[in-house]
């Protein structure tokens, strides 16, 4: 990329996945300038932490951007930014909790910040997506569960031990009769994940003889993916299923409302990739169960960040919350 | 009171009620200096204004704290921190909205903070009472309604129009039968309010022949009030009424501790003065329903605000917002 069209500050993201750890270069607008990616896999995570500092100072001296970088940002699994540690990740090969900040700003001599994948979502969102400008946001991040962002007056809410926005165990009358693997009941992630979604599937099959192309799939090819084609082609029981989840969205939604007043609730993640057919039933659902304060200020939006991009850019993006 | 006993800076809180105003120098640790009250009643806005100007001028001086005053802050129904107007009140003698801090601003050349009743009740029990040396915290305000004021990361929510912490209107199952003001069911306010403990009341007493000392009240007499009087006396039903209310508010406190991940949840108001009557089924109700990131780790307490100077200092702490 000609460094002539990139806008300074720079900084660096990480993407640490149980499989991979991927990093980027990234200007102030969200634009890459390099990447780079190795497996995460390594005998103990100090050896990892030197490997990805090499790593990034060899790719920082190759873009010339020496003495550019305003800091570093890693997105990573039950990531805590008030501790600047891992706490008890599951799907890393290495013991929790991990010292991660420290550990790279030692390395560095950079400003490290951690944080988990939906505030790291959120904050991207603002820095370089649909909350460009927002300062009152709530980010859903509908994955293989359900995670959030709240974005109020301008600043990430943490909370006391950085567990505030846990929305996706915020329990609900729709979801009553599902098991959260939290260990309740009633969990919006019980609907609005892409396990949820699964599961809305198989109840609405049972449920009825209705025809739908579902019905012709292989029981292993039946997933929140498969769900989604299917309601694109039109298959009327598949568009039901994205019309309840949009609902219980909306009527989430609305509770969520009366915590932060937001401007906008955007979705981010796998499910969200069914747009206006979760989207329209949750802005009627809003309408419909939001107190008369919130009713109509609320915009929806689907994110606006790269999808392929979206886990480099959030971390990338986390050197700018504001606290 | 000897001035050698008080602590800098000082502020002038206002409480601006539908009958009367009232106003004081309070120092930075909630002692009230010099004070004063006078009906609110007035021909126009414009000419309370320019009585409580004159009012707070001769205060200070009397009390020789000309220029050692911080700023002055109004708690006042319906008043909006973002605006710094009043907006739709009903219960004041004139019309909204009223430009509340321009016009004092303007008379005293000082800085005004208004903000409604909850949220200068949360800044209030920050300032001088439970929540001191907190900064993640919900207020909330138990009386004629519920109200609320969340603290977060050290900030007061406002949010994108200063509509934050309504969660007095949070709906929950445990009052889907209950009618609220706002046109819609379900409601915490329904349940946890002044009006929603009678309505339980009346339910229990309709519901069953079961002995009260409340069945002898004359029906004009049943109140929150007298509900907590027999409660406290150990009447079997009243008390069955705050155990209700408190699971309730257990329950919601679950709920809302998904948001924000709060220290501590404050009960402040009228209906609060029960005290462990709603505590202790409050902390019961949480342990069963919270989140494990939350459960054991939020601390249930009554406002540590001297009941009878509450809203004049909780206006009085306003100045000490950070946003």
């Amino acid at each position: 990329m000609d460094t002539e069209s990139l806008y300074p500050p720079f900084t660096v993201g990480v993407d640490l996945g149980g499989t991979t750890t991927a990093f980027a270069i990234v200007d102030s607008v969200g634009h890459i300038v390099r990447r780079g990616v190795f497996p995460t896999e390594t005998p103990t995570v100090k050896v990892w932490a030197d490997r990805l500092s090499r790593e990034i100072e060899a790719m920082v001296a190759e873009a010339g951007l020496d003495d550019q970088i305003d800091g570093v940002g890693i997105g990573a699994p039950c990531a805590n930014a008030v501790t600047g540690c891992i706490e008890a990740a599951t799907d890393l090969p290495w013991p929790s909790p991990i010292p991660l900040s420290q550990m790279l700003e030692s390395r560095l001599g950079l400003h490290v910040t951690v944080s988990n994948d939906a505030n790291a979502a959120a904050i991207g969102e603002m820095t370089y997506g649909a909350a460009a400008g927002l300062r009152n946001f709530i980010v859903l991040t509908l994955g293989t569960g359900v995670g959030s962002g709240i974005v109020c007056d301008g600043h990430l809410l943490t909370g006391a031990r950085g567990f505030a926005g846990e929305l996706g165990h915020v329990t609900f009358p729709f979801a009553a009769d599902r098991q959260c693997g939290c260990g309740r009941k009633g969990c919006l992630q019980t609907v609005a994940s892409a396990k949820g979604i699964l599961e809305t599937t198989l109840r609405m099959l049972e449920s009825s003889d209705r025809p739908s192309s579902l019905r012709d799939l292989p029981v292993g090819e039946l997933s929140a993916k498969t769900v989604d084609i299917a309601a694109r082609r039109g298959d009327a029981l598949a568009r039901e299923v994205y019309d309840f989840t949009g609902r219980c969205l909306g009527q989430a939604a609305a509770e969520f409302a009366s915590f932060a007043d937001p401007e906008a609730i955007i979705l981010f993640g796998g499910v969200a990739r069914a747009g206006d057919l979760l989207l329209d039933p949750m802005r009627e659902a809003f309408s419909a169960s939001a107190l008369h304060l919130y009713r109509d200020r609320v915009r929806f939006l689907l994110s606006g960040v790269r999808d392929s991009d979206a886990a480099i850019l959030g971390a990338a993006s986390l050197p700018y919350i504001k606290y």
